[in-house]
């Protein structure tokens, strides 16, 4: 059966299961005072181009959004994000099991908009009744977002000035940041989201690693006694090493951008083999995930041969489905794909 | 200063007063255990048609909203609420604090339809992934709704059936409960109320009271350990009594539907009023806050005079205004409002 | 039937009343932008001896212990308190569920040692896992205690340098403070309690009001968006000049201190009533709450012309029970009890 | 260096470790539906002797016991557990994040006592103002304790009679629950647990796997709606594979008891040792952990060769410390610590 329906079907990259292999007997001290994370921060760091980037060590997204959230925002405080935001809807109310407010603005092509929030931030202070409101206290955005789509540098570079402008945190959760970075219509680097956010993530169970997420703060701006905070969270890992040496190996030799080319690579061609043979995109992703108008019909004949995601219904006869690639997508999948297109 | 800013300028009704001086040397048992909490519930319950009512009294409406979602909600649970109600935009994210996710639907001159409720249930059901997402528990509406506007008997019942069908509680916020039921132009009566809601409020503090919302389970049904949980919300008066004793004299000798009537006699004279002057309306409002399009020139000139709510912008030459009648509102007050229009 | 069961069986005091009846038909802005409120504010300012004195107007006790430890501590901080303290036992974790531990420390006739303070502190510091554990963020004590105790001077001065030696907040809550000040074996007066504390609370309720608490943060130091955390929670009344009036009159004149110093002449003659009758003392009160170790027949005997609240059982024959003296005892009662005992 | 300061210093057991590398490149669906979970799922539940238990497969200890009390708590309830119980000290108020309060008894060798958890349900509900106190709704204990100690097969009867007598849960935390089993001191089964307890934990992180805990409800009680909880709390990983084949690996021939067996002989030899080198037993441990009351000279000789854990200072003189085996203590580095010690 070929395999389409997401980025976390298999096990990790070999290079990272060989850092488990091999660091295996290697005894170390717990809850990530080991040598890995230590490593594995440091080489993030310099990546970053931020001498005073703080790394931190978490085990999943969800996790890693609402613990966020919680630690910067203030009790009156909710953040802003797109309505399609992940947040916003498939977190399962963890942000509100925080306390916090999901304040939610429309998304175009999965994005919020630099002005709509300026607008947003505007409306909300001259609103004479905003003492009983919730009070923005930071922008979330994803990029890629949920569809696949990437902000550019001018989006983020106006998101950033809007936030500092208003004093707001700014938040770029990277599930799949890999795949960001890596796209062909890209004008984002890395060291671009560490001068503009104050917080972001480098999601590694979507990009090669069994589990785990590294949160850069970027200016040495990570919150007081974070670490307590981690551990009420119920966050903090007795075997942190888990987490650092799967990193360790993804920022070694650059593992983790050449998984995300890789995937990006069989994205392409993935695209161009939709597009040959005349299917018709539910809209432009430059990411590893990419979405298609189906008929219902198609679907009932592929699925016997291909795993792939059913997005979203659009009617009763047409369905937004998605295919992904990974690190562990191979031309003979695309191949095997076009036979039965 | 002519006054139509709001409902709550003035203290009590003078009813109300004489039943606070009236008892005020009646020594007696604190935390609601008082004689006129008990003589005020039965009452109310009397007035329900319905001799399973239970009755609480609490002392604010976004207290008495967040209080009553936290323990009817199970944690996994939102509320469905339209996008403009108050537990939406004006609790300063109450609903949120207790860990709970407010789930916006489209509003409609303030309300939500019955069949857009529905319809999210349905595709909530039909999302694939659904189980990560916030569980739809209850749905909220407010009688008023936040624009003055009332919900039909036809349209109550409908969304009665939804909720009980589909397993949620129907909330019914009533902090301005008198004036929808005085309104010319309602088929609901608050038998109806009681039997087609699971939960709701009755307004005190807009409806000739200083403070206080009773709180009416119908059926029996009052959560488990309510009262601790009114505790623990911070939300129980050591003297329960001024809450008793208030309720206990609006709903002697139908005082509350009578405050509520004269205001809406008010209010139809004010609509009356406005409507000879030319002035357009927001939008129609069958209570007792009309909402009016304002030039912002003539905002300025009025407002030396009269007193009355911004409600919101509409452009740089525009706004939304708001005018509110009461019990305190005079003949003469229209007569004297009609001198300066 | 005498009524000795507690401070609240009565309505307001009389000249709280009266400025209720005077005010009623004075149209005022909602949500504490009254008069009144700024009038009280003004006066207890200056009774504080503090001029940067800021003062807030909240409903009940637990909602302000809740809210303001909620206000103060970061999410990983909890708030040191005596065993009996009322925030750890009889507020239905009312704390807890702001998402805060409360820290208990062993009691001492309902107090806490500054010393014990001081080593706990130390001990948290000195473990070597305490960034597992929840920081110290705020010593709160009641004065009056539980017990009906008093802190000295001494004693406050001592919290208070711990507290800012070491970076905590001490929060002094004053439900009972008008009888804690006017007790005849104390040496703190109320600018000593602005002096020393973060934050302090004086109760309405039990001394004379229907309900309200002041809530003091004496050096300007409220915290950001503080009336947005108070909508949050619940506890912002539209007619928040209920509070603000029934605080102005208390504020006049000097009432306040005349009814606690009242409350506290009838306790001492309760005192010397029960002394001269025999009974035991469960522990030295010198406040308006007195308690003594009664014989269960005895109690059953007394309630049927008396009553008093049962404090705690001791064994199978001796019970605590309270007596306490306010506003509304009268030496007739005094002498009713006499011919009782 | 010897190593004995904890026993997860070192990454997965060998044949944990070959099921990651085995299982690497099959592909699996998402969030738990994976084989591996499937097929550990009803190992555990056979070796419970439970037809009906479930099996849920979480991330961490914290993780799990706040998860699972929030779970099955009532909003005015709080848990029951041990002065020392490591989620009334060690979890950073994990609990009371979610709004939860512990209810705390004295400790005896870091058990509570069945007649003391009686004694305080009768205490509460005897007295008067237990309606504004936090309602005990479940009991939390350890086993083997923080202390290393273990419940009889006839305290675990007690406290589940009593659980089942009034109404509360029974949840047994089991982080080292293997080495409970394997103690040469014990009467207490796997299938008893699964009888008495309503939910109990096995855990993974501290007895061969990288990380992970499993979940029992032995009834066919899960929460309804617990993945949803799980996945609210960011307990849900993608790959839920990697808890699934850890815990298939440990329950596949015996495993995790093999493991267990083997820490526990060498314990009893460390028991020996130490006994044999006069030194003095903090108090009496049956599992993995055993704790030493050392002369701080002798921690400062000792440490420069042997890595141990601080435990508790005693006074300026004398500390416990704690010596921990694993799966990958040697006879050699027993062997080892002699020539040390």
């Amino acid at each position: 059966m070929l395999s389409f329906e997401n980025d976390y079907t298999m096990g990790a990259h070999p290079q990272v299961l060989q850092r488990l292999i091999d660091s295996n007997f290697d005894p170390q001290p717990g809850y990530g005072n080991d040598r890995y994370c230590a490593a594995a921060k440091e080489k993030i760091a310099a990546l970053c181009d931020c001498s005073d980037a703080q790394v931190h060590f978490l085990v999943g997204g969800t996790q890693t959004n609402a613990l966020i959230i919680r630690a910067l925002l203030k009790s009156y405080e909710g953040v802003i994000a797109a309505s399609t935001a992940h947040i916003a809807v498939h977190e399962a109310g963890a942000v509100e099991a925080t306390g916090h407010k999901v304040l939610t603005l429309p998304e175009h092509d999965g994005k919020i908009r630099p002005e709509e929030v300026q607008a947003y931030i505007d409306r909300f202070y001259q609103d004479a009744s905003h003492t009983h409101m919730v009070y923005p206290g930071m922008v979330y955005i994803s990029h890629p977002t949920e569809l696949g789509t990437l902000y550019s540098k001018r989006e983020l570079q106006k998101l950033s000035e809007i936030c500092r402008n208003n004093g707001l945190s700014l938040f770029l959760d990277g599930a799949r940041l890999g795949y960001g970075l890596a796209s062909k219509q890209t004008d984002v680097r890395l060291a671009d989201i560490a001068q503009l956010c104050d917080v972001f993530s480098i999601g590694g169970t979507k990009v090669g690693a069994l589990c785990g997420e590294a949160v850069v703060f970027p200016k040495n701006n990570t919150p007081r006694h974070f670490l307590t905070m981690v551990k009420s969270h119920g966050a903090l890992l007795a075997k942190g090493r888990l987490l650092g040496l799967q990193f360790d190996a993804l920022f070694t030799d650059g593992l983790y951008f050449a998984i995300s080319a890789h995937a990006i690579e069989m994205a392409e061609k993935l695209k161009a083999l939709f597009t040959e043979k005349g299917y018709r995109f539910a809209w432009q992703s430059p990411t590893n995930q990419q979405f298609f108008v189906f008929e219902n019909a198609e679907i009932e004949r592929l699925r016997e041969q291909v795993r792939f995601d059913l997005w979203e219904r659009i009617d009763d006869t047409q369905t937004v489905v998605r295919f992904a690639t990974s690190w562990a997508t191979q031309d003979s999948d695309i191949a095997a794909l076009r036979a039965l297109l």
